[in-house]
């Protein structure tokens, strides 16, 4: 075995540690690699070096950040009062690309999973239930994904907080816009039927 | 936008040229990256400076490896008369896996593709003809993917082999071992009868 091939090997025992990714696509990245110009590929180490070497934990909502607290947390512009509960900084993302939403919120890096262990302290959820006493939270908005595991986690921490006075709120469910009643799943029609607004 | 905000849009960016991967997965694996331990960083770096420093294609046959020629290609107990003909080098390494192959290969690192403009000069395939001429081949295995544009190709490679004494080979179509005729494309089936065997 030659060292590249060696090399060849190791590259794709570290892609596949990425999030979907298995031995057919780690093993494309790799060769996709070998064939690009040195410059490319080095544009790629600099960025993840870039996105890697100082990043943070938000000591007060978990995002991921190069300071602490995070942009969104020591933003004076942004209402404290309304904390927006997420599975991921992924989401956040997505929340805040929308440019719609101008609380705070708190990543779960997470959802309760006994079968894989994640319990709520590996949640810091008690972390959540402080922060929404402590800073005189109005509202916390449960946007956990809409699957079983999503569903169990909005619910215990709701339970957890049955007895403050907070208002605790879950994202609408419904037909994506753009779907189309033929196509989507019966569970979602119930739910978008049960949710319909006045007109 | 924070520094840091910058640097994951490049990463993502970065990410999404890699084959498969889109603005999703490319989203994932910059905050997959974020919340590694900065040693798994450094060995996914590491590990992809190694393939990508001292690759060379092979003048040969066309591989990468950290030589010229490759390994195979200067291995002398490797059978120069038998040139397998793939589409990229990822599966001549699925051949090289099943250790039951031991001549030599030509990579054309494409398909022909007139609607995107890949000619059979952008796969080198007259490189090949030469090959086996010079090289006394006497057979070529035409090991392309069995989709249309795999077809093509090695069609127009039989047909430019034609006037030579080569013997020129297809791999064979059917059943994939462990599959279930139940389950299988008809198209499959109707080759895995035609290519049926004395048992």
């Amino acid at each position: 075995m030659s060292n590249l091939t060696k090399s060849i090997e190791e590259v794709i025992k570290q892609f596949k540690r990425f999030p979907t990714v298995g031995e057919k696509s780690a093993t494309r990245f790799a060769y996709f690699l070998m064939r690009q110009p040195k410059g490319e590929v080095k544009k790629l180490l600099s960025a993840i070096v870039a996105i890697t070497k100082d990043v943070k934990f938000c000591g007060s909502c978990n995002n991921l950040d190069d300071r602490d607290p995070c942009g969104i947390c020591s933003n004076p512009k942004r209402d404290a009062s309304t904390v927006c509960v997420v599975e991921s900084a992924v989401d956040l993302r997505a929340i805040e690309r929308t440019k719609k939403y101008n609380g705070r919120y708190f990543v779960l890096h997470g959802v309760l999973s006994p079968l894989d262990g994640v319990a709520p302290k590996d949640l810091k959820i008690n972390k959540l239930i402080e922060l929404v006493k402590n800073n005189k939270v109005k509202e916390v908005i449960l946007a956990t994904n809409p699957r079983v595991q999503g569903e169990t986690t909005a619910n215990y921490i709701k339970g957890q907080l049955s007895g403050s006075e907070v208002k605790v709120s879950r994202i609408a469910y419904g037909i994506p816009v753009g779907g189309e009643l033929e196509f989507i799943d019966s569970v979602s029609l119930v739910r978008s039927l049960e949710g319909r607004r006045r007109y």
